[in-house]
């Protein structure tokens, strides 16, 4: 076994990746493009090689000693089917455990400690670690789960743009604001969404909290439902103990004040980022894997 | 000018057809399979055909007659881009008025009369005729809009089912049912909602009424939630007053009880069907026409 190790962060928009001490000290991150190991897994592994070749060139290491280095990588749909067995058996690293994202985002987030951590961004999933035991909550996507999601956030917002056209629903500067960019022609918005993906919705969603803050009541309306629903994920995730929250993704900052005061109360920063989190699950295993051949 | 009339109801499961007198009287009526001219104009042509020629042989008329006849038809989709005229173009009849499916289906349920049609099918729309004029509310797809219909409805409890499973809300006998078919795998759940058409969707409906009977408790929740979103479109589709509304649509009977009182009061049985609705549109415009013309 090499001195070293390596920590991937993959996911649909980027892959980085960290050579480490066995300790867990980052010596080298590099850098590379998407590692969708579902829709692309070629292109992921590709992708996951070079970002694990760049960290190693950041920290002067010679790129063709990952072949004797042990890997543990945090993907992005790692869950389903066969997939991760596939990419980690297309892989060259000394060995390699493959985790889901949330699981290294969890370990950055939280380090040992017990605790919730919700990530709030275009999906919405929460991740809890409880007395050692980890288990997961949601994140079952767009079409029939991640309330309160930003694609739920927008998504809502344009029925709310259709009611008020049709005058079943009051309408606010922010739906009217929405239609006019339909040119006015809610059917414009029926095409739009026929073709949306998730993220399309979610570019909606700063919007809303945009138009909250000016006292739109449309935005206010659908912050409320989607903070309730948020908060309902919580109190089954996060139980009704002291244990921290951390919130992460891109709405985290915007959702985190209009939560409830029960769990605004238990809010913490986040240690440390996902990669980090993969140094230190690929540190830990390596060091029990240790323990267990002495 | 032929002394008969013809008269079409396409939609995407089938066609039927009607030849008449040019007072209206239903003298032969023809079935056929789906008209659909969005999805597949060339089927949708020669099913109107095979529909109208059915419909002149159960007449005892020559069907090479219909090039002489004056024809209306109500298709769903004839409302996007320039596919009526293209089908209407492609059709044989001495002259051919395309009209939407609602706009039949209200002259049929209402006759001449003022009121309001809501149809709670798969989708939900609303048309009211006030004063002579018609005006549309909803209508806009499973997307984002049909709140309360039967695809909405399924979607909805298909939503429960999720939440159920990871705790966020009390589940149900209905939602344990749903989760025990799909082999208790929450996965196989999101898997058929990222393949589901509203139909699919659609067919949970009827079961959800069904455990609303015997007590359900997350089925009253998502009834209660479809009525109230149906009531508020009937209160802008219909006003205050006390013309007629008329419910159509393989919901209606199941809706109707769960309505506000201040719509079941209006409630009225429908006077005939869609293609009686076309029969006297078709008539009338030719009526109309020949006053002009004398």
């Amino acid at each position: 076994m090499s001195e070293w190790i390596l920590a991937v962060d993959g996911g649909g928009t980027s892959c980085r990746a960290a050579v480490a001490t066995a300790s867990g000290q980052i010596v080298g991150r590099g850098l590379s493009g998407a590692a969708n190991i579902l829709s692309d897994p070629a292109t992921a592994r590709r992708h996951i090689l070079a970002a694990t070749e760049n960290a190693c060139r950041e920290a002067g290491i010679d790129p063709a000693m990952v072949s004797s280095m042990p890997a543990l990588l945090g993907l992005a749909g790692s869950n389903v089917g066969d997939v991760a067995a596939q990419i980690a058996a297309a892989l060259p690293f000394a060995r390699t455990d493959i985790v889901s994202d949330g699981l290294i985002a969890l370990q950055g987030a939280l380090g040992d400690a017990d605790g919730t951590m919700a990530i709030l961004g275009t999906g919405t999933v929460y991740f809890t670690r409880d007395g050692g035991r980890v288990r997961t909550l949601g994140g079952w996507g767009f079409q029939v789960g991640d309330q309160g999601s930003g694609a739920w956030l927008g998504h809502a917002l344009l029925q709310q743009c259709l009611l008020a056209f049709d005058g079943v629903r009051p309408g606010s500067a922010l739906s009217a604001a929405v239609l006019a960019e339909f040119s006015g022609d809610p059917g414009a918005i029926v095409s739009f969404a026929r073709a949306a993906q998730p993220s399309d919705y979610g570019r909606f969603a700063p919007r809303v909290f945009e138009a909250l803050a000016e006292g739109d009541a449309v935005a206010a309306d659908l912050v409320k439902a989607a903070a309730t629903a948020i908060d309902a994920a919580l109190d089954a995730a996060a139980g009704k103990g002291s244990a921290p929250i951390c919130l992460l993704g891109g709405l985290s900052s915007l959702y985190a004040p209009h939560l409830a005061a029960r769990h605004r109360a238990r809010l913490v920063a986040p240690l440390a980022d996902a990669l980090t989190g993969a140094v230190a699950l690929c540190a830990a295993r390596l060091t029990a894997a240790g323990q267990r051949e002495a």
